[in-house]
């Protein structure tokens, strides 16, 4: 079959790879109709270093069961899936707390035999834990903002509960990428009164103001934090959204949350510490967030997007085949596209 | 009057100072009878530049009402009082949110023309929103345990909720000093089932185990956080108190942190970063705390202090008059005494 493998920054490749297939019972071999580029794909993208064998891709993905180990109740052959970006047994102790990325059985796409979801199949470990089956056909309207369910706009979600937003809050959401732009769904959705975007791409400030923003912060650093404090009496953001994860940005986050505010972290932290310990302490400011157990809140979101009350989908403005999968990365790299969905 | 100024590391006086005095219409002057040491005193005590002018010190205490300005409504003349460790208010926007310590009119003792705690009287401005009246004669047996409610006792129980504690839930308390002590009284009191104390000092400990600690780990550093490992089936703590403030303390209590657990940090940070930026983000770690509004506290506690069910008082293992209070700044950063309380 064929895959995304990554040899090195900047290059990406259409590969031909073993056939995915079942090896444990638990196992569900999944065919794949839709895909994502991740904004996380773009670090290994900027940095990895050369290798022979390369490195499969892919954690977001839509496909159709086409077969199932026997151990396996939830799903069946012929159910169109939506697989969170890693998988877990949703019954050890972590999943039962809702904390599926710290499963004790669960693991990545892409690594230890599992195939990446930038394919044309995946074999999907601890099927029952992870899948969930979509009630509509495999080419439906929706299919964009289904696919988000496997990662972005739970990531947005989890922010936003790190964050710990709610109705009569004012959050601002660093980053205008497409997790910072589900921040915003996710944001408006729980009732936050104002929300100011931090962001400098035009077209995507375009999209976050019609997804609820209703303020934009556009200038950097100390000039950012002061215009926060504008809007909001001097004091900051009850609630702040960390999408991004460089230093400057985790900066910035942790300098316009208001003294008892907290800071919900969804960018992967590119540096080994948090500043700002001291002002933080004495604010008496929150730091939570981590990487989404999306597969705890897709039920919640999807009934939401069946009904057409939030369409995350609107954040892929590209879409492209298998084969065109190297020229997405390149065009997210360069920011030409926001995410790009890939069509199999 | 006489009151404690600390003109430079190790070097405590008792001095003749200006009387105490009504300034604003919002103040109280209240006449010491109990002061305390603090652990954050002895920040100073280590490291402080020599000043010929000196620094008026103390933040907790306990006094007589002796006279009140015009405006002031809610504590008269002859009241006994506790006063925690920041005025404040009590009517801005922060302190409607019981987040004294951010008051918009708030501020410490023992600079800008407020006197210290570690005196013979103390002008207390915002009277009605810092004071709380006690309902007992200034000399009851319940002194020591009133006199945590000013600070320490409230420290421990902001730690514990920054953790948060909860009923069934295994905590881990880093540091044996008194704010350490009274975490493992406020996680008791909230009901954890698990209490490991982290402290390496046996009467500490002693007292620790009387205060409802079931575990103590007396090693350092990696090897602690094995110990912490094998107490906690592997997984960590889902609570960590971190009541130190120094870098290695820091680095043990986000890395006995469960997945998915909560630090709340009450120890003044002495590093400008946070460390295990990356393991706490990978883990879903929420990191809390600060200095604790131990004004929203007192009524709480106060009752279960006059109730008997807690006894924060332990902590003070000496008592010393106010001539006496050098000694007792030596004979704490020493440690050779826990905590001392001034008797006035």
């Amino acid at each position: 079959m064929r895959a995304t493998v990554m040899f090195g920054a900047g290059d990406v490749r259409i590969e031909d790879v073993p056939d995915a297939r079942l090896v444990e019972p638990t196992d569900a071999l999944v065919i794949v109709t839709r895909a994502a580029i991740c904004g996380s794909d773009l670090w290994p993208y900027k940095s990895m270093e050369p290798s022979e064998t390369g490195r499969r891709m892919g954690h977001e993905f839509i496909g159709v069961v086409e077969a199932v180990g026997s151990d396996v109740r939830t799903v069946k052959a012929g159910d169109l899936v939506v697989a969170p970006f890693l998988w877990s047994d949703g019954t050890c102790v972590f999943c039962r707390e809702g904390l599926h990325t710290s499963c004790l059985h669960g693991g990545r796409y892409g690594g230890d035999g599992v195939d990446g979801g930038q394919g044309e199949a995946v074999r999907v470990p601890q099927a029952d834990g992870t899948l969930v089956v979509l009630p509509v056909g495999k080419d439906d309207a929706l299919m964009p903002s289904l696919l988000t369910l496997s990662d972005v706009m739970g990531t947005g979600h989890h922010a936003a509960l790190a964050a710990e937003v709610g109705p009569g809050k004012t959050v601002a959401v660093v980053g205008d990428g497409a997790v910072g732009l589900c921040g915003v769904i996710a944001v408006r959705r729980l009732g936050a009164d104002q929300i100011i975007l931090l962001g400098r791409h035009p077209d995507r400030i375009a999209l976050a103001r019609e997804f609820g923003a209703t303020d934009v912060v556009s200038e950097r650093g100390e000039v950012a934090v002061e215009r926060v404090r504008e809007l909001t009496n001097g004091f900051g953001a009850h609630s702040v959204l960390e999408c991004v994860g460089l230093g400057q940005a985790t900066v910035t986050a942790l300098s316009i949350v208001r003294p008892g505010g907290a800071v919900g972290r969804v960018g992967i932290p590119q540096e080994e510490s948090i500043p700002n310990a001291v002002q933080t302490f004495f604010d008496n400011v929150t730091i939570g967030g981590g990487p989404a157990p999306v597969r705890a809140y897709i039920e919640e979101l999807l009934a939401d997007v069946l009904e057409g009350t939030i369409e995350p989908g609107r954040v892929f403005d590209r879409v492209a085949r298998l084969d065109e999968v190297p020229e997405g990365y390149r065009a997210m790299n360069e920011r030409e596209a926001i995410k790009v969905m890939v069509e199999l």
